[in-house]
């Protein structure tokens, strides 16, 4: 079936049922930001690979939504069937769901897979819609009808994550969860978002790509817990323990009938953009719905004094695959065709020497030359570049260890660099120094270190298209809320013990681009008659390329800390390369 | 009557209504930030004088709530009194609200003067309330009752800003307000705020304490416009004026009568944080109510070509002022016996010898040593200091010309500044100078410069506990939205005519304060290939203190910055100066 048919099988559905228009976002019942294949159905539908996007069917239009980063590559993907594609954030385009109010008629049904779309989006589209006398049709689902081979629900063996590693048990961790929701007034608690069920049960699993997570849904009460998860994922010892720890197992789809079955007395706390609008509505009408964000959410973000050693000791580890690839780069170019592609893999080997490793956190961007200006560029077949002795290269990638999560940006010149290439990597530079070296007082948020990433840049009239950091999980996912470094306001204060990434860029359109990552450990610094002051502890150890610096840019301060940081490096990673390797090292962090 | 008395004046009408407890706000029905004596009931009822407060009696307590900056003084001003001070913002210190929901019993019942209180607000109160089973009784009023002597409603003459000043007519003005009507689905509008209503009817009064305002309301729809406003405060000329151009002039309190008749077609625009909730219940119930920000909020804010005119010469009226003054200060000490209140009224005679000028923009603040610790210093005769030559002085005021509002902090010192007060006196100048000679994308919101200000005392350990800067009128209020530079997130951007203050400080408690404030033009830059940036004129003339600069803190272009600065001060202020303040602003400005 090309997309046509699929567009007009689809069609035929909606005539059937008098709908107007269907919605296909990308989405799964967990919010995730990636999916399992059984969930890519925009994707199905479109043809078009990308991670975002939301797909719109009307009786005579099919169009395809998706933001900066995808228009190219949609573009391209969809050509040669019907579908148009809106490009989402310019300017005269407007969301779908404003889109949907001003093309369709009074009396009109939208129909959305309520399974797959958040309490707080359906809300709002209900709105939009209601507003000009349409209505959402929540419980239609009309793709899994034509979507005869669509394949199977991920089934990966759900494994434990010894406590040794995690740092808390899932007694501990559940107790913590209670108390917060204690206090938010409930006394039971639904989560679907899958990294929080991963961190309340210490459970990994491989149900989603490279997130090292298990489809299931949690049900907690302030004496029961409930995980609710396909049994062909659990064998008998995670069973055995699961049973010890008085938390019972139950199947994946059990989690609507509890919920239709909750007592008037029930107070429910559910976080309204990570659970679906079909579970919300599976609520018993008599119980209290109390919005919030998951417990769980906050409380992973904080990382514990054992995951913290883990993490150092990770960034080790992840620091030598980094030095290994890095060297090998250098002395194989000309020796043998290597692309973007075939260094991914070779990178993976680095780090799957490493012990603990389980396997990468997220699909690695090599991207070379003006790939690189492309800050979500993923190398295909098609594009796939060869490198030379010239240009400069970003490798932007991360390990999941038992011991952790990690995620390091460094861009270096395969030949050499320019005046141009070595201006721009100093500025961006020295806003990632000014971040590491940031002194804050308590209470920050991320949005107000995000400027000190940038202001360099500015000056100079150039900016980048991303946050500075995003929060990252302990042996689970890249990208992990609630705390980021960004423009965006997001009110969440830096607390001591959250993890994030420091990476400013810059990318220059046709030529080339560049990102400079370290993960970054918020800490208590001293405190002042002014208060309690914080820092960072920069958690990631791998060298920059001081062939990129012009010193002339870089102040006192700004040197001391990148030699001092140099020196860190050769003194952690030195005892574990091989001595040919140490020696370049050596020389990769001498003193500017 | 005492407090005492009032309390169980007002413990005795409750009692008759079945009332558990009265909140009375500091507040007004336009939600001013500064009140009319008539509606000062929270001073009244207290005897606490600040600006900000909540005053709740119960059968049992009487409770002031009130913010950081009047602790002391409020302890101090309820003192004999049974009122007891609970410290908003402590940690452990609830809102009154919660407080409240605590305290009483199910089935009580809350009264508050709903025309004083915003429809946000009292809808969060109604709700915290209703949580707990009680009520919210709005269109209750046990002030009035035994409030006998209070001061009349203010009726000072209205009169109106030529459009030689306002550089747009009230018709012009009208369009642009009904054309964000018409965007927002509305066809007719409620304006309360008095600031909104002053610009968009080119009117101004003396109706609020240093605020230029009327008190009014106004209606309008697609085709009509009305303030209401009482009939004693215009004469025949401004009658004429708006019968010309087809504004209707009706009493201030009929506003009520025309929401109740409101049809059914009628979308009324309103904004819930301006509008009192007695008036909102007034609205026909048929109508559709859209709540949203004025549009005279926004478009006052972008200052037009020739207001930003008038203000560049402002600025230099301003100056003089301002240079006057100091030169007056340092050449009078031990001349004479020189007071905090009394230089207060010497800034006051060099600024009405300016032409256009119309009075102070708000009470200034002139805090020598320790008291310059208290950002929100105000000198009572109890505390008047005596100046003597030595120590820190701080002077923060400003004026209201025809020509524009004008705000303005330096900070001297009247001896020989110390060490810490030099190096204090430097980081809190950098921060300065980098707000003003910051250079950023198009799109960037305040939040995003605030930290500019901040990061050079944060990587000392120090900081400041009020914003960067505040939007400021044009001879309207000298705090003015949307937008601020604050580390609160408020999501506006800075749009090319934003006028703002740029006023970084350091208060060490029990010894000294410095802020060092200018205003500030949003304006664009150039265009490069990462987008439009922006820049800021600086608006504000007067010379910083040479004296307390250490140089070797500041780095090249901010020592060149200063330079230029003075530079321009010296040009532009000399040519309406005595020659030996001239002389003395030359010295004052000559390059470092």
């Amino acid at each position: 079936m090309n997309t046509n048919e699929k567009i007009s099988q689809l069609r035929k559905q909606m005539t059937e049922r008098n709908i107007a228009a269907v919605v296909v976002p990308s989405a799964d019942p967990h919010q995730s930001e990636y999916l399992a294949k059984y969930w890519q159905a925009r994707q199905w539908l479109t043809g078009f690979t990308g991670s975002a996007g939301t797909a719109v069917i009307t009786k005579t239009q099919a169009i395809l939504w998706t933001d900066f980063r995808y228009w190219i590559q949609a573009a391209s993907q969809i050509k040669g069937s019907d579908f148009e594609l809106f490009k989402q954030g310019e300017e005269d385009v407007p969301d779908f769901e404003d889109w949907l109010s001003q093309t369709l008629s009074k009396g009109d049904t939208v129909a959305l897979d309520g399974n797959v779309v958040s309490v707080a989006n359906a809300k709002k589209y209900k709105m939009v819609l209601s507003q000009k006398g349409m209505s959402l049709a929540s419980e239609v689902d009309l793709i899994s009808n034509i979507w005869t081979d669509r394949p199977p629900m991920p089934a990966s063996r759900a494994f434990l994550l010894s406590d040794t590693y995690a740092g808390k048990t899932r007694i501990e961790k559940l107790a913590q969860i209670r108390d917060a929701m204690g206090k938010a007034g409930a006394n039971a608690h639904l989560m679907t978002s899958l990294e929080d069920i991963a961190w309340t049960f210490n459970l990994r699993g491989e149900d989603v790509h490279t997130n090292p997570v298990n489809l299931a849904f949690a049900f907690v009460t302030l004496e029961k817990a409930i995980l609710f998860i396909n049994p062909d994922k659990v064998d008998s010892a995670l069973l055995a323990q699961f049973t010890g720890d008085k938390i019972d197992l139950r199947p994946y789809d059990q989690v609507t009938g509890i919920l239709g079955s909750l007592g008037k007395d029930t107070r429910i706390l559910l976080d309204p953009d990570a659970v679906g609008y079909t579970l919300y509505r599976a609520v018993n009408s008599g119980a209290k719905i109390i919005e919030k964000v998951n417990p769980a959410t906050e409380l992973k973000a904080v990382k514990n004094e054992i995951e913290i050693t883990h993490m150092r000791q990770t960034a080790v580890k992840d620091g030598v695959a980094m030095v290994n690839f890095l060297y090998w780069l250098e002395n194989s170019i000309d020796d043998k065709p290597i692309s973007e592609m075939s260094v991914a893999n070779t990178l993976f080997e680095f780090r799957k020497e490493q012990p603990d490793f389980v396997n990468n956190s997220f699909d690695p961007i090599m991207a070379y030359k003006d790939h690189s200006a492309m800050c979500h560029y993923s190398a295909s077949p098609e594009s796939d570049a060869l490198l030379k002795k010239e240009g400069m290269f970003l490798t932007d990638s991360g390990g999941n260890y038992l011991t952790g999560t990690t995620d390091i940006t460094r861009t270096i010149n395969l030949g050499i660099p320019g005046k141009q290439e070595i201006k721009d990597y100093t500025l961006v530079l020295k806003g990632h120094i000014c971040v590491a070296t940031a002194l804050f007082p308590k209470g920050t948020k991320g949005f107000q270190i995000d400027t000190l990433a940038r202001q360099f840049l500015w000056k100079e009239g150039m900016n980048f298209g991303h946050g500075t950091g995003h929060g990252v999980g302990f042996f689970l996912c890249v990208h992990e809320g609630p705390a980021r470094i960004s423009p965006h306001p997001i009110d969440v204060e830096l607390k001591k013990g959250m993890l994030l990434t420091n990476e400013p860029g810059l990318y220059r359109e046709g030529h080339y681009g560049i990102r400079l990552e370290n993960m970054i450990l918020v800490d208590e610094a001293h405190e002042t008659e002014f208060g309690q002051f914080m820092k960072f502890e920069n958690m990631t150890l791998c060298h920059f390329e001081t062939s990129l610096m012009d010193r002339h840019l870089l102040s006192g301060p700004e040197t001391n800390y990148l030699n001092s940081y140099h020196e860190q490096v050769y003194e952690k990673l030195s005892p574990c390369l091989d001595p040919e390797v140490a020696a370049w090292l050596k020389k990769k962090t001498g003193p500017i």
